[in-house]
């Protein structure tokens, strides 16, 4: 180990740095992998469904906004436990599908995702292990190809299968994504600044709205499985239905812009929780100019930062949370 | 007031006490709901998709699993923002959508609605108030016939929603939870037990799996609005893929069990839990021999109790939690 590298949080470090080569990958091959799905379009298309657990679902909440604005065809997401517990007999015929799994060993995933092929959906795997299992319950494999991540927390697993979703559904802008993401890990500073802040939290809300709704999700995950903290993710529409009242009574509050056509809500929502003397913060981001995909890709980098930064303050290590290993065999 | 009756709750209390009859009277109406549902599906039906925010988001949780099973078409739930901010264009031809708002007055759900009805969906609304804006933006509509609900907690309506989308489905199985309800009404002891062992907590994970994991987000958004203790629920899978941790980390976990197929998922966890010192309950349930669907509501007339008692132990009051309104206004 180098003079100076801390035990803790190393390898999550190390995973976190490879993001911007791993994204500028991904960006190389857009046409590529857009032409793919293009082919495997069952036509004419019934509808979209992704397929995931864990930090992929977060993903599939990204995708499922872009693959409905995209596809022009309505996009959800699956229960994998009608396939694995309730034995549901659908007709999948016309249904495109995504199957997320970054180990793709997933049972759950697996198993579901046979389920709606015999029944005639087109699967399309997205991994980060090609030679997977998930490569035979696929009509056609999309390689994350991020190689090996280290640490238990998904980091650059988890951006590369947002962009791949992103480039894979034809969506373009994503070019400065990589540059972006390499300046705000050169500089961590604005993160470590609000993990100092919240640092003795054991409880943290997290909101966005539409596509920062996923990037809001996602965060939270990383800090509930790497530090313990209770966070959750909302919608902001879906927080002011109710667990809003969880700031007026103390929790602190993040908000996620990441531009685009739901920026006057994050606007919107930090004055009402102010004007109530909620302990609210915005996630600091790069003014880059990104559009707002990409703009949520780089807000998971950020959040990444964060999780990391708010692990060492609390003094547990990031690489491996109590209880937890790298591929949970959910069925 | 009668001398004894707790000024706090006392709206609450009376909402929850209909809960037998409202829900005796849907009984009554299932099959009457059921020919409607049949007579509006699309054929050939491209899939089922539910629409809604808050409250009604749970019941549409419960919903989606149901109409998957029960249509055999892939289901799934609305990202309102799509079309009040994203503008997406995007062919409905072919689906069924139950559009769910208690007040029938939420815009964002109006303005949903009529975007995918213009684009070729059929609209099933599901409202407690019948003389809503919501009746002229569907084709048909279904009303909880839950009369005026006093406290701002949705309880009556909220279960009134489940079972009238289970009943519309052709779901049965149902006769015996009006009386079960009531049963469970008359005596909150073991509800009041749970909310003395947690009433200091400000930390809460609940989870269940299937049917009861929309039970578990409902009671969870119940207790986050009325008692701002932030109660995250879960899928007994996703809790698995990291979320887990936090209750390795001391937050109190209530497992569900709405018996069915996920029993031994639920039993499964709460050993996992307790080898590694979790502090973990069992959400009480009346061994009542009814099925899942039923189940899964009278579930969440015990988190209704268990909400209720820890507002009460914390001295708030859960009638009216403070920066909260009954009708939320999101666009």
């Amino acid at each position: 180990m180098t003079a100076g590298t801390p035990a803790f949080g190393r390898l999550m470090t190390a995973d976190m740095a490879e993001q911007p080569a791993v994204l500028a990958r991904l960006i190389a091959r857009a046409g590529h992998d857009a032409a793919i799905v293009r082919k495997a379009m069952p036509a004419p298309l019934a509808g979209v469904v992704l397929l995931a657990r864990g930090s992929s679902d977060n993903a599939a909440v990204f995708g499922r906004y872009l693959a409905e604005l995209v596809t022009g065809r309505p996009t959800g997401l699956a229960a994998p436990s009608l396939y694995t517990r309730y034995h549901a007999r659908v007709d999948w015929s016309g249904y495109l599908v995504f199957a997320l799994s970054q180990s793709g060993a997933t049972p759950e995933i697996l198993t579901a995702g046979a389920a709606m092929r015999s029944a005639g959906a087109r699967l399309i795997g997205v991994t980060n292990v090609p030679e997977s299992p998930l490569a035979d319950a696929v009509d056609v494999l999309l390689s994350t190809d991020a190689a090996p991540e280290r640490a238990v927390p998904a980091t650059k697993t988890m951006t590369s299968e947002m962009l791949l979703l992103a480039t894979a559904l034809g969506v373009d802008g994503m070019e400065a994504l990589p540059s972006v993401v390499s300046e705000m890990l050169s500089d961590p500073s604005p993160a470590d600044e609000l993990a100092a802040r919240w640092r003795q939290t054991d409880r943290l809300v997290i909101t966005g709205r539409g596509l920062a709704y996923a990037a809001a999700l996602e965060i939270a995950l990383k800090i509930k499985e790497t530090t313990g903290i209770l966070a959750e993710g909302f919608s902001t529409a879906d927080l002011r239905h109710g667990p809003i009242a969880t700031a007026f009574a103390g929790v602190p509050v993040l908000l996620i812009d990441a531009g685009g056509l739901t920026a006057p809500d994050i606007m919107s929502l930090r004055e009402t929780l102010r004007a109530r003397g909620a302990d609210v913060a915005m996630l600091p981001l790069p003014a880059s100019g990104l559009p707002e995909p990409a703009q949520a890709i780089a807000s998971v980098v950020r959040g990444q930062q964060v999780t990391l930064s708010l692990a060492l303050a609390r003094g547990v290590d990031p690489d491996a949370p109590p209880g937890l290993t790298k591929v949970t065999p959910t069925t």
